[in-house]
């Protein structure tokens, strides 16, 4: 690997060099653990002080930030990459470095993948051991599938993308390009489509063949253990640049709108449509067949129930915690909620037949 | 795939020909997407406008709906399949077509495959590469074993599963007939059993071996990356008719009813009792040791922390879900409900006091 | 397997013999399925009459229970293994008795599998089928490695290793000795860490290269399609004796402190400190860069999203489940506690008011 020097950074990242553009860096590390030859980031101005005692060789900044420090009269003897988004900028430096450390130069099928005579494979993927790939699948430019990882017949995978070990790709599902698809991924599994018919004793249930497809867009990212259901006759849908973390659940005919992230262990039942540019929070949960506006952010925990139309909010559902003693009182209080509220009503229509008998408590009622 | 008649799919289903019998169907379709050559269905008379004018040239229909439709005067120049349940039927039509078109001609076992010398696996069965097949395991005729799948020394397989790639199925465990398992499930890992033990600073745990088998009935489907573990000393047990959607949790010595359906990332610890005929929603949890009466519905997202004896009841713990800014003001009055309610006490008190001197606050507060 | 005697139980495990030294011990079970042959054990003196009913030849029981049976003139006829924890005592035998049944005698590398010429695999080992193990990786003595899993380039698993079928361990990640990784485990997938950049419409994300490891101690065990991932510069730490149930998601720079037990289904979401000795319940969930003190107990299904500071608390975050119209009523008032707060407050003036204008609300206000 070429040490790149600051002069480079810059150019590759639309950012400006203040200081030397020749500094050659070695590597990128936190504010507190950087040392000489290091690339740091400030990326919120509270940690000021700490950019200011870092001993990191050049810090990426904010140009208000730059602003600051040069107020200050400390800008001077050391050197500053300016760019818009900081951390932004920290990211695609990471990513050039880790490209140059870590880059897989493996190309070809390993002789122990199972590739179907009819299955597009260019060479310049790379195909680990116990791979199976079967007909007609297709894979783009520069995939990589990792060892013991399955792509199901007619299944398509983008440019770019790669795939770990122990994935599994249904049948004719589609990946886009540049995604990446962690450990024990799930595409395309069927949906959880049963017709329920009367049994001799109750309610039994007939599978009802999902034929639909599972389709991720480009650019984007599944964690571990991630299932995402294929559609029942249409298709689930996950748009551009969507991120979803460990152990997410997609159901049927779900469409999650482009660059909208899941957080670990999320769940999103059948039909339901979240808009773009979501935030979701770890262990939500949507009930089947919702609406999610754009925009919309979820806090972890959280059960939405209906839909959302009103793009932007931000919406909760936890019930607060508290040590299991207070919990237990409470929550005796709110399994009695019901009658709580009608003794505060008599305590309004007491207080009011001594007062001055008026007969307003149905009002009062309405705005509860 | 030969197109069949509606005459021949109303005698495989016990369903009546109202109109042609010898119209070939070609596909399935939804009303409002089908076209010449499909048949629909109607399965809710909210849809009778839409049925009346799809271009399907044939639909399914309940006895009361098609008396409905030729009330109206509609039912000519039209074919109907007229079946007690439509939308079973549609599911029954449905496979029919999923099995013509889709049916994995494969049998044998792949030359990667590895299985064991004693392991039974019938010639009707398909084993694919990479499969794993350890000492003594047995499966039923036309079992099916996708790629890089394990099944564990002296699992039993029943006639016509499906085992999807990468699922595993650990040694001694039971999988009945019809099953499909889907890709990354575990089938008998070992259940979560420690003795707690005093250690120098604290508790700690000293595994219990789990000795038990995972024991799935007839007929059960298994959604992808959901985990059964086996049981400590006796059988973790599914029974008959379930369906487990994907990435749920049941835990050692859990019993599943016949029938019951469990929705994507719901989880059951250990030991508890799960009736017949439930349906559990996603994202719901229930402790352990607990038994839950036949055919108990849960919402989605609910804890279930005590047992419900009494069938056929419905529960709910959810949080109702509301702006982060109104959450935050219920949850602050959540967390002090125990004083609110004492705030209500001493107004009933005072106005006791003012009215009458009474003292019957005692008992309202049991009713509460 | 020799059957041993209840005497070299008894050394084995630091206990005593009451009663013959020389019985032959067959296997275990529990008080009311043991037959001769039998040691059962008795952890609990609810159970005390049906130890004594019990047909075992020997049961487990601590000193103080012993003395209890004793003093009813019920001790004789009987023999005993006397242990200050009669449940360990249980555990460590059963551990026995599997490990003579079902110790696993493979020891080699099968030819399907898949190991980089520079992986260090002692001789001890067991390498199953269709494994595949990586440049640099290296492993302890006697690890076993079932079928099909996957470990990556210059990770490191420690002595008396299990790794069942389906495992995928990441690259560079470690494994300390003793450990058990259950079926569809994921050690070491990326972090879900990303740069919001904005973008046309809205938020995009840039990734930030996870380089840090997912490292676990000693004698951990972690259940099926259980999900580590690895850090973003620093590791993921679990430490020594942890026990991690199935479905867990544990996120990028968490830590879990020494002999802490997660059950399935919690999730831990980044950079969040769990402590040493905790409880945390199936289902439960944190939040992100919390520190929660050692010994806590979290139930299940709560959530967690401030700190913890105080050691030893348990937690509880739970909506009491009722039965769903009960629950639509006490709902539909959580929505609006806020106005009924106001309610009281309005109540609580008036009354005051009446009695005697005084006006201290604003103190009961800060009360609640």
């Amino acid at each position: 690997m070429q040490t790149p020097t600051l002069g480079q950074l810059a150019t590759e990242n639309g950012a400006q060099v203040v200081g030397d553009p020749d500094l050659a860096v070695r590597g990128l590390a936190p504010l507190d653990q950087a040392g000489p030859g290091d690339l740091s980031f400030l990326s919120n101005p509270l940690y000021l002080p700490q950019a200011l005692a870092s001993k990191a060789s050049a810090v990426i900044v904010s140009p208000a930030d730059l602003e600051r420090i040069r107020a200050d009269g400390q800008a001077g003897g050391r050197n500053w990459l300016v760019a818009r988004n900081p951390y932004v900028c920290f990211a695609r430096v990471a990513q050039r470095f880790d490209r140059e450390a870590n880059a897989d130069p493996r190309t070809g099928i390993d002789p122990r993948a199972s590739v179907a005579a009819d299955a597009v494979v260019p060479a310049s993927c790379f195909i680990g051991p116990n791979v199976v790939i079967e007909a007609g699948a297709r894979l783009g430019e520069r995939v990589r599938v990792l060892a013991n990882a399955f792509i199901g017949a007619g299944a398509e995978i983008g440019d770019d993308t790669l795939i770990y070990a122990n994935v599994s790709v249904y049948h004719r599902c589609v990946v886009g390009v540049r995604n990446i698809l962690h450990s024990g991924v799930v595409v395309g599994a069927d949906g959880f489509g049963f017709a329920p018919d009367i049994g001799p004793a109750g309610v039994e249930y007939v599978k009802i063949p999902q034929v639909g497809r599972a389709v991720l867009g480009n650019d984007v990212e599944v964690g571990a253990n991630t299932a995402i259901d294929r559609g029942a006759m249409a298709d689930t849908v996950i748009e551009d640049g969507c991120k979803l973390d460990n152990q997410v659940q997609i159901a049927h005919n779900v469409r999650v709108g482009a660059h909208t992230v899941i957080a670990g262990c999320a769940a999103v039942a059948g039909s339901t449509r979240i808009g773009r540019f979501c935030v979701i929070g770890g262990s939500a949960n949507f009930a089947g067949h919702l609406n999610i506006a754009d925009r919309t952010t979820v806090s972890g925990g959280t059960s939405i129930t209906k839909s959302i139309t009103k793009p932007g909010g931000h919406y909760t559902s936890v019930f607060p915690f508290t040590t299991h003693g207070e919990w237990e009182r409470n929550a005796a209080i709110v399994r009695g909620l019901s009658k709580l509220r009608e003794r505060v009503v008599t305590l309004e229509r007491r207080l009011r037949g001594q007062s001055a008998g008026s007969n307003t408590t149905q009002d009062e009622e309405k705005s509860s």
